[in-house]
Order: C-alpha cells, then structure tokens, then sequence
C-alpha cells in the first residue's frame, strides 16, 4: 500500500493538514486589515475556501471508510478524486502564487511605504496568509501525486 | 501509443510549442518598460528561461530518436523527464501566476494609474507576457501529465 493512498491513516492525516492550513490562510487572511484592495488576495481567500471545502470532504470520506473498512480504491471513484484533487491543486498553487507575488510587490518593490503606514496595511499577516497556503498546497500536491499514481497503476 | 510521448511527432510538437511561447514571452517582458521594478516580472523572466533551455533540449532529444528510430521509452529515462518536467511545470506555474497577480493589481486595482500614465509602465505587454507564460505552462502541464502516466504504466 502506498503512502496516503484514500482510506488509509496517513491519507486521513494529510487531508487534515490540507483542511487545517487552508482554512488558517484564510482565516489570517480575513483578519488583515486592507486585503480586499488586491484581487489576488480575494482570489486566495477563494481557491483556499475551495480547498478547504473539498479536502473536509474527502477526510470525512476516508473517515467513514476507515471506521467501516471499505475499500475505496474502484476505478471510478480513483478518477473523481484524481480530477478534483489536480482541479483544486492547480487553483490553489494559482491563488498562493498570485498573493505571493503581490506580498512581495508591497513589502520589497513599491517605493511608496505599503506597509510601514500603521494604518494602511498589515504585511505580516498577508505573508504568514502565503505560507501557509503553500504548506497547504504542498500536502494537496502530495495527495495528488499518489491519486495520480494510484489510478494508472489501477 | 499514448499523445505526446518522448519520440514521437506529437511529443515533438508539443515541445516546440513549449519552448516558442516561453521564448515569446520572455522577448514580450524583456521588451516592457519598467519590467524591473516588480520581483515578480523577474522571476517570470527567470522561470520561463528555465522552461525554454528544458524544452528545447527535449525537442532535440526527440527529433534525434525520430530521426535514429531509437526508443526512449525505458524507465531510467522517463523518470528523469518526469521529474525535470514537474519541477518546470510547478516553477513556471508559479512565475505565470504571481506575474499575473501584479499584473492585475497594476491594471485594475491600485488607484495610481500606473498604465494611464503613458511614460511609467507598459501594462499591455505585461498581459501578453503572462498570458503566453499560461499557453506555455498549459503546453507543458500536457507533457508532464503524459509523461506520469508513461512512468506508472512502464
């Protein structure tokens, strides 16, 4: 059996930590003061909330099948998590990337003192969002690389 | 015979695809004034340059086993593609992706007028850049996936 295969504990796990991060980068995010001045950061907030919403699913999933011992590796269901895994992925690398790229804008390039103001916006929060947006993505790549594994060799 | 494998005429195609989008999209931002101010432009600029040496090697790779009839098809060699392209695909995903997070934040959100201002910044090559950074991402993103497929099945 392979690491994190779907209805096994380390699956579980991962799925956890994908749902927790996720719903933490949203969660700072919200609480900075000023975000909604960038798409980008509306963006993560909304590929975030997407991954939080799918991987809370797919843990309950691996829940239910740990309790009741069911085998949830049949071709079809295999190829519905491996697309909404890729699916999902894909946006949330998108949406961190995104709001990186604008953190980095803000606290580096512009010369016009973002985040040193006390009352326009507060960077540290938009950083600490990103980080852990890309720890949340990085354990949905692993989840859909072993997806992705597990259908072709099904 | 699955689309797009190393060795074939569609794999090939699929490369020199790759590797024309990111040389024109590196020439477009290159081209851009005040690509430099932003981390973000550079680091595209940088990716896609990674993108264009990778494919391009890849083609000539190609055209050499179509041209000798050799196969490249055995596991050694596939797995060191599919690492290579993955790593690419997510490296030049990203740079695509915080590009066009400043680049909207350029365009729509800050109230600066950054693209009004004829002399300042030159906002419709930076949407080109990025949009032929997403047709060479998409391209490559085709191989990677044939390419992890080819692995598992080998």
């Amino acid at each position: 059996m392979l690491f994190g295969c779907p209805g096994q504990v380390s699956g579980l796990i991962l799925r956890v930590g994908q749902c927790f991060f996720a719903a933490a980068s949203v969660g700072v995010m919200l609480s900075a003061h000023g975000f909604y001045n960038s798409t980008a950061f509306c963006y993560l907030i909304a590929s975030m909330g997407l991954q939080v919403l799918w991987s809370f699913g797919l843990a309950c999933l691996d829940l239910h099948a740990l309790r009741s011992k069911k085998n949830l590796r049949n071709p079809v269901l295999v190829s519905l998590f491996v697309v909404g895994d890729w699916v999902t992925a894909i946006l949330s690398l998108a949406g961190a990337c995104s709001a990186a790229g604008v953190t980095v804008l803000y606290t580096k390039d512009l010369t016009l003192n973002y985040c040193q103001s006390p009352s326009h916006f507060s960077c540290n929060k938009f950083q600490i969002s990103v980080v852990l947006a890309f720890i949340s993505w990085f354990l949905l790549a692993i989840s859909s690389h072993v997806m992705f594994w597990l259908l072709a060799a099904v």
